[in-house]
C-alpha cells in the first residue's frame, strides 16, 4: 500500500518539507530506513543516526530540522512521536483472523457473540458471556461465564477473563494475562476444624476494565473481595504486573513491568509506576504521581509528587542520598581520625 | 437464600445482639451495605465508616461494640475476620460447572477421572493421570501424564500441572499457575560439542503440593532436580511468585505476590514473605519467620525472626537505619565543618 | 536400563576408580542414593553427606577423592557437575508424546508441520506456521500465523509463540512462557480524538530466538517495535523474567528468575543477571558482566564488570557500603558528641 509523502503528511497531521509526490512503503528506524521509508527522530541520543540516515523522509520537531541530512524530506510535527505512531499504524497490519467462530472454538450455547467477532481455535466463551463486535479471541483465550467483553477488543492466546468480569471497548490483553483471579484474602483461624488454618475469604467481586486499556503478558488483576477492582480508561499495564483486589487504577496511568500494587490502594489519573515498583495496600497516590524504578511506596502521595527509593522519598531527596551514600565508608574513617585529633587536643589541654 | 440473623449468628459462631428475626441477603462493606446486609469491622481505619453504616448488622469484637450506630445489630465474635469469612462463604456461590466431561474436554483414555469431577471445554488430562472427586478443571487447564490431582481441587483456566506432579485435596490453582516447570539447572561445560555451553541438568523430580494449598495466578513452582519440591499443607501463595527447584515451603506459610525463593531453600511452618521478597538458595528460614516487603534474605533466619531490607537485617535495626538514612547528606556537611573547627584549634595550639 | 559403572564412566568422560562391573540404575543425591545409584559431589557444604553416602559411586574431582567413604567407587571428572549432567541425562526419560497430530490438535491447513513433530491435544498451529522435525508441542501450546519453530524444540503447555516470531533448534519454552507479546510502546497524545491518550505504537517487529535457548515459565519476551528482539544462542532464561522490545541478549547469558530488562538494552555474551535484577533501557552490558541479586543497573557495564546494589555499583564498593551501612546510626551519635567536645574546647580557648 504505497502512499505519497503528501498523503502521509496529511494523514498524520504533519507539515511537509520536500517533494510530496515520492512514494512511501513503510516506517523504519533511522539506521535501517531505505529510500522509500519514513523514519522519526526525537531522542538526541540518536542525532548521529539522524545525520547519516538514508530515509526518504524523517518525522521531526521544527527545532530539529537543521540536523537533517541534505535532500532528506521532513514531516514536521508538534508531537513527532505521536505522528510516528500514526504513520506506523497506517503501514502496520495487525494479525486479523477471519470473523466468526473457528470450527475448533468452544462457545457455550447461551453466550452472545457478535457476528463480526472472531473466536479462534481452542478459544472458549462460557455460559451467558457476551463478546462485542469486531472483538478477536485468539486461539486459547478464555472468557468464563457471565463475563462481558466490549467491542474491538483483542485477547491474545492464553488470556483469561474470569466469570462476571467486565471489559470495555478496545481493550487489549496480551498473551496469558489474567483478569479476575481471586484476591489474596485469608482470615487466620486459630480454631479451624483440624487446627489453625488460613480460612479463605470468598472473592465475590469482579474486575472492571474501562475502554482503551492494555494489559501485558502474564499480568494479573485480582477480582475484588466485594465490589470491583477498577482499571480506568486508557491505562496501560506492562508485563508481569500484579494488581491486587479492590485496587483502583486511574485513567491514563502507566504501570511498567513487574510492578505490584497491594490491596485497596487507589491510583489517581496519569500515575506512573516505573519498573519493579511495589506499593503497599490502602494508600492513595494522587493524580500524576510518579514513582521511580524499584521503589517501594509506603505512604500516600500528593498530586504530582515524584518519589524514588525503598521506602520511597521525594525524588530530589533520593538523588541527594544516593550521591551521599558511597561516601559513608570514608566518613566512618574520617570521624575516627577526627575523634583522635580531638582527644589529642583534650589531652594537651589537661596537661 | 435469605437467612435470619439468628441463623447466621449460629452458623458463624457469633453472639447476636439485636433482633434475630430480621432477614439477611448477603455481606457487604460498611460503606455500601444496605438494610439487609451484614458488614464487618476490624480495622480502626474504618471506624468512621462503621459509625455511618446502614448495615442491618455488623460482625465485631466485643470491645468495639460501643462504636456501632444505634439500632444496628451486632454479631459479636472472638475472631471477627474469621466470622466474616464464614458469613461470606454462606452467601457466595463459586462458579460450579456441571460434573462430568464437557464434550470439548480432552481426556486421555488411560486417565482416571472421578465421575463427580468436572472437566471443562479445552481442558486436558494426560495419560494415566488421576483426577479426584468433586475436582474442577476449568476450560484450558492442563494436567499432564501421570500427574495426580486430589479431591475438591479447582484448577482455573490455563493452570498447568506437569507430568508426575502430585496435588493433595482442596488445592486451588489460579489461572495460568504453573506446577512442575523445569528448575533452572545447568552445568557450564567448557568442552561442549561445539564450544562452551550450558548443559541442561535433567529436572527429574516432581512437585508435591499438600492439602489446602492455594497457588496464585502466573505463579511458578519448579519441579525438583531429583526428589521433590514441596509446598506444605495450608500454605497460600499469591500471584507471580517463583518457587525454585527443591524448595520446601512449610505448612501455613504465606508467600505474597512477586516473591521468589531460590533453589533448595527450606521455609519452616507459618513463614511470611511480604511482597517482592527474594530469598537466596540453600537457606533455612525458621518457623514463623517474617520478611518485610522488597527485602532480600541472604542468611538463615531463626524461628520467629523478623527481618527487613536488602540484604535483610533484624526489622528493628532496619527501622533505625531507615530513620538515620535521610540524615547522611547533612552529616557529611557537619563533619566537614567539624574538621575545619578542629584544624583551627590545632593551628592555634601550635602558635 | 541398567548400565555398568565402566560403561557409565566411558559415556560421561570420567575415570573409574573401583569395580567397573557393578550395575547402575540411576543418579540420586548423596543423602538418598542407594547401592545401585551414582551420586555427585562438588559443593563443600555437602562434605558430611559425602562421607556418609551409601551410593555405589560418586562423581568427584580428583582433589576430593580423599573424602569418599571406603569402598565407594569414584568417577573422577575434570568438570564433575558436567559429568553429573551427562549421567543424569542417560537415566532420565523426558515425557515424549507420540509423533504426529493428536486428534485434538488444531493445525491450520496451510501450516507445515514435520511428520516427526508431535502436536498435542488442544495445541494450535496457525496459518503458514512451520514446525520442525522432532519438535513437541505439548497440550495447549500455541504457535500463531507465520511463526517458525525449529527442530527438536519443546513447547510446554500454555507456551505462546506469536505471529512471525522465529525459534531456532532445540529451544525449550516452559509452561505459559510468552514469545512475541507487544512491547510497551505508547506516544502520549495531548490532542487525541477524545482528549489526551496514550496512542499505541504498533509493535511491528518480531522476536528471534537462536538455537539451544531455554525460556522459563511465565517469562515474557516482547516483540520489537521495528526489527527484532534477539535472544542469542544458548542463553538460558529462568521463570517470570521480562525482556522488553528490541532488547538483545548475548549468547550463553543467564537471566535468573524475576529479572527484567527494559527496551533496547543490549547484553553481551555470557552476561549473568541474578534474581530480581532490573536493567533500564538503552544500555550496553559488556561480555561477561555480572549483576547481583535485586540490583538495579542504570549505566553501561564494561566487559567482565561485576556490580551490585540499586543503583548498582562495583561489587566491591557495594560490599564496603553494605558493611558500613549498619554503623550509620551510631555514627550520628558519635558526631553529635564530637561536636560537643569541640565546642567545649573552643569555649575554653576563648576564656
Amino acid at each position: 500500500m504505497p502512499v505519497t509523502l503528501a498523503d502521509l503528511a496529511a494523514r498524520i497531521g504533519a507539515q511537509l518539507r520536500g517533494d510530496g509526490s515520492a512514494g512511501v512503503l513503510g516506517v523504519a528506524p533511522l539506521e535501517t530506513a531505505g529510500l522509500q521509508d519514513v523514519a522519526f527522530y526525537v531522542n538526541p541520543r540518536y542525532r548521529k543516526a539522524l545525520r547519516a540516515t538514508r530515509a526518504l523522509a524523517v518525522i521531526v520537531a521544527e527545532d530539529d530540522l537543521a540536523h537533517l541530512p541534505e535532500g532528506t524530506a521532513a514531516l514536521v510535527a508538534a508531537q513527532p512521536y505521536v505522528a510516528f505512531a500514526k504513520a506506523s499504524a497506517l503501514f502496520h497490519r495487525e494479525l486479523s483472523p477471519p470473523q466468526g467462530l473457528h470450527p475448533g472454538a468452544q462457545v457455550d450455547a447461551t453466550a452472545q457473540v457478535h457476528a463480526t467477532a472472531s473466536i479462534g481455535a481452542g478459544a472458549v466463551v462460557g455460559a451467558r458471556a457476551i463478546v462485542g463486535a469486531q472483538t478477536i479471541l485468539h486461539p486459547g483465550a478464555v472468557v468464563l461465564d457471565d463475563a462481558r467483553v466490549g467491542k474491538a477488543c483483542v485477547l491474545w492466546p492464553g488470556a483469561v477473563v474470569r466469570e462476571r468480569c467486565v471489559l470495555g471497548d478496545r481493550v487489549i490483553l496480551q498473551p496469558n494475562a489474567v483478569i479476575g483471579s481471586d484476591g489474596f484474602g485469608f482470615a487466620f483461624d486459630l480454631e479451624g476444624e483440624s487446627g489453625p488454618q488460613h480460612r479463605k475469604i470468598p472473592q465475590a467481586g469482579i474486575v472492571r476494565i474501562e475502554d482503551d486499556v492494555e494489559v501485558g503478558a502474564c499480568s494479573c488483576i485480582d477480582r475484588a473481595t466485594m465490589g470491583e477492582t477498577l482499571i480506568g480508561r486508557g491505562a496501560k499495564i506492562d508485563n508481569l504486573v500484579q494488581v491486587a483486589h479492590n485496587v483502583r487504577v486511574g485513567a491514563l496511568s502507566l504501570l511498567v513491568a513487574q510492578s505490584g500494587i497491594s490491596g485497596s490502594t487507589e491510583l489517581g489519573q496519569g500515575v506512573i509506576l516505573a519498573g519493579q515498583v511495589g506499593v503497599i495496600g490502602h494508600l492513595k497516590l494522587g493524580d500524576g504521581a510518579r514513582v521511580g524504578a524499584q521503589s517501594g511506596v509506603s505512604r500516600d502521595l500528593a498530586d504530582g509528587e515524584t518519589v524514588s527509593g525503598s521506602p520511597a522519598i521525594p525524588h530530589r531527596e533520593w538523588l541527594k542520598q544516593s550521591a551521599a551514600q558511597p561516601r559513608l565508608a570514608d566518613l566512618l574513617r574520617e570521624v575516627r581520625k577526627l575523634s583522635q585529633r580531638v582527644a589529642e587536643l583534650e589531652k594537651e589541654r589537661r596537661t
